[in-house]
Formats: structure tokens, C-alpha cells, sequence
């Protein structure tokens, strides 16, 4: 009987191509919730940071089409990774760094840390999950990750220490290539966090309430605010479980039909 | 036995409040799409349009945080239409015309007809299918028309008749409040147009493939261009009933969760 000759488990490992994970973000390229997604796990991959230059909360899945882009490679601290900026959208920074920078596919796209939740209805508004969503379209796997607190000075000890625990999960798996993961961190100290709970989308909207005013020439304007209200009660959702000090995991995808609609609606147009 | 006293049919009707409609889309509110849609269906309610003053194709489910907002009325030929012109996304239309212009809810909101295709993965990147998608996020059934056809000559001559046959239906039923329905027309004379079929979203893509120049200035440039292309070999998808001369429905939800997926994570994060 023939022997099978394998490779111990390290020199397996040593031998096993760095995967290389795209960072991008919708708050911008400079923001300190990217530079800590960087600094999570920068030792797990080799990285490359494709960021806007700008902040672009609430772009949704916005793509531009009518003007043209520009990149720019930026010069940080840490040598080891390539850091460029856009002048697009979230979603135009995932095609650019595939189709211009990488000209390959990641292993892997981590989008965030996102200044603020998007659990719940946020995730269709929000530009850090619009851009994991794309990369999913483009078969590649892909995270974003949102810390409930908006304010420059966040805590974001717990955000990347799950950070890491996920991405390190990830990295061991053969992954389905059009996952989505919708992470939401709590905003308390690291050690009240709980640990992860995979959930679904809350049913949750804002009440909208535009600000109305006169600008100094007399002319009305509208700005947007509201007030965000959870009608879900369910105990499976991830505004639950961010209220209850879990990190909140829900699996998106980006097939929308509504499958109870369509067996509905074909009954009467057959 | 008491005598139950019912209106007769005709009163009934009468007697019923007629529908309010809102309108939008994202090619702007001077588009001739737009215009047919408001032609297509305005015996049908009370109508209101309020579209944005510029195209905004591509803007996905974007909305304006950093800026303010402005409304301004239209004039147009026809008296009975009350249209309005919104300096923000399509979705911010939809946001100011229920909370400053209708101050509650129409009973549907309609958008488009957007020149050119929203089916498959289109829907994600559209402004005039996000905008409905918002609609029915504020408990607002809706419903999305787009024509497979770019120009700005387009025959929208079919796109108004199954625009037509498809409110008239929806407006008899009692209806799922987060209904939104994506209606794609084919681009071929009326008459070649073979019925409704309700479909589910195509699994396809567009490979993207930036157009890379020099500006005047000697610096490099990107453009977004890219092929589209069908991946989905299924006859009960949007792009089958197309290829097929059906006008395709697809409903759509906005519970993004991927519940398949989340079942497998679940057995990891317990």
C-alpha cells in the first residue's frame, strides 16, 4: 500500500498563498473606522485599501455613470498596505479595484468599520454594505462591518476584536462566493459584549421629518432627518440583539424577488 | 332575519374616494417616460408627480444627508396633474412628497417608465426601482415600469398599455402594503407583445470594463462601461420572459435577509 506523503500542518500553511482581502468603506478613505479594520487584520491577508475620498453615507447602491473617476495611491504609515483613494462611490470603488488596481478577484472584501449601525432597514441606504453587496454580484465574498456610534472618538476595541474572530473564521472555510455578511457591533465597552448571534433583517423604517427653513434669500428648503423606530418584536432580529449586547451576523442577499408575491401574482397573470 | 342594506354596485363606486397616485422615477420630471406613465393611467386617480429636475440613473437607493433639499411646482399642459421638481434622489422624492407635499399616504406609487432595462440585477443599481422600493418601505404598495429602450424617441406605446391593464388590476385589489412590483417591457411594437408573465430575478451581471484615458491635463481618467451579461439558464426568470416579447413582473422585497445562508452560520455562531 501506497504511502501518501502530505506536508505537516505548518509548512502547509506557509505554503498556502496570503489570501488578499479588499478594504473599502463608505465614510471615506482617511476615517479612523477603516484604519481600524486595517489594523484587525492586516497580519491575516495581504491588503489592499480602495476607499473614497470623501464621506459617502446614505450613497446606497449608487454607481457613477455621467462623470468620469479618478484613483490615487496614498501614502500611510504602513508601508504594507496599498492605500488608494476614489473619487466615486462605494459601489465604483469595488469595480475600480477589481477591474484597475487588483485586475484579479480577493479572496476576500471587508467594508467598513462603519461610522454607525446598519442593521435593520440601514442596510439598503448605506454605502459600506452597498459595497460588500457588490462585491458578492462580482462572486467575491464579502463582510461589512458597522460600530453603533457615530462620533469620531469611538471605542473601537470590541468592533475589531469581532472583526478578526470573523474574518479569521472566513479564512479557514470554502466560502459560498456570493455571501454577504452584515455585521453590527454594540456600542459598549468589549468586555460587556456578549458574542455573535446570527440574525435576520429587523423590520424597522424611519419616520421622516424634513427640517423646513428659509435660506438667507427667503427661498424653502428641506433637510433630511427622522426619527429610526423598530416595529419588529421578533427575538431573531439584529436590532434585538444589538439591544442585547450581541455582535448582530445577518447572511444578505442581493436576489430580491419576494417569492410569496410571485406565487400570488401568478395566479392571476399566468 | 334583519335585511342586510348594500349600495347597489354603481353607487358603491361612486361613493368611493378616488385613488391618489404618486409618480416619480429617476430620468427626471421633464422625461418623456414620465409623461407617458402620467398619460397611461391619469383617469385612473388623483395624480401627483414629483420627480427629480436632473437624471439620476444609477443612484441605487441613495439619499441626501449632507445637503438641503428643494421643491419647486411645475407648470405643464395639463392643469389636472399637479407636478413637482425635487433637487434630491429618487428616493428623497418619494421621502418629500409624502412627508411636505401629500403630508399622507397615496394609495400607490408608481415610477418610471424609465428609459431603458431595470430586470435582473439592474433593479439594484436603479434609482426608479429604489424609489419604489422606498415607497413600499413606507407602506406604500408600488410598482416600477421601465422600457427596454434607451432612446429618447422610444415607442412607449406598449409600456403604456400594460402600465394601464396592470394599475387598473392593482387598483381593484386589496393590496400587500410592502408590495413593489419590477415591470420590464419589451422593445418591440405593441402588437408583438405576447402578455404578462411573473417572473423571478435573473442571476446576471455586467462585466465591468472602465474606460481608461488621459484628460488635458495628462491625468488618468475612468469611465464605467461594461457588458452585461446573463448567467441565469432558467425560463422563469425576468430576462427569459423578455427575450420572449413578455412584459416580465418580478415582485420585490426588501428583507434582505438570506435565509439559507443564515441557516448554515447559525450552527457556527450559536
Amino acid at each position: 500500500m501506497k504511502k501518501k506523503t502530505t506536508a505537516p500542518p505548518s509548512l502547509k500553511r506557509n505554503n498556502k498563498k496570503r489570501p488578499v482581502i479588499l478594504i473599502t468603506n463608505d465614510d471615506g478613505v482617511t476615517s479612523s473606522g477603516i484604519r481600524n479594520l486595517v489594523e484587525a487584520v492586516k497580519d491575516l491577508g495581504k491588503i489592499i485599501v480602495v476607499a473614497p475620498d470623501k464621506p459617502q453615507s446614505g450613497m446606497g447602491h449608487a454607481i457613477t455613470i455621467g462623470q468620469p473617476l479618478r484613483l490615487q495611491k496614498i501614502q500611510t504609515d504602513d508601508d504594507s498596505v496599498e492605500t488608494w483613494s476614489c473619487t466615486g462611490t462605494p459601489v465604483d470603488c469595488v469595480k475600480l479595484a477589481v477591474d484597475k488596481i487588483l485586475r484579479s478577484k480577493p479572496d476576500l472584501c471587508l467594508s467598513g468599520i462603519n461610522h454607525g449601525a446598519n442593521h435593520s432597514i440601514n442596510v439598503i441606504y448605506s454605502g459600506t454594505m452597498s459595497a460588500a453587496v457588490e462585491a458578492a454580484i462580482e462572486s467575491i465574498p464579502s463582510v461589512g462591518f458597522s460600530l453603533l456610534d457615530f462620533s469620531i472618538e469611538a471605542d473601537f476595541s470590541g468592533a475589531k476584536k469581532y472583526a478578526r474572530i470573523i474574518v479569521q473564521h472566513l479564512l479557514k472555510q470554502k466560502l459560498d462566493k456570493h455571501m454577504v455578511l452584515n455585521v453590527n457591533v454594540p456600542a459598549v465597552p468589549e468586555i460587556q459584549i456578549k458574542g455573535i448571534k446570527v440574525c435576520r433583517q429587523a423590520y424597522a423604517k424611519y419616520i421622516e421629518d424634513f427640517i423646513e427653513r428659509n435660506d438667507p434669500h427667503g427661498r424653502r428648503y428641506y433637510w433630511l432627518t427622522g426619527e429610526f423606530v423598530n416595529f419588529d418584536k421578533g427575538k431573531d432580529t439584529d436590532v434585538w440583539a444589538l439591544d442585547h449586547n450581541y455582535v448582530s451576523v445577518v447572511p444578505v442577499q442581493f436576489d430580491l424577488t419576494n417569492y410569496k408575491l410571485k406565487s400570488k401574482f401568478e395566479k392571476i397573470w399566468k
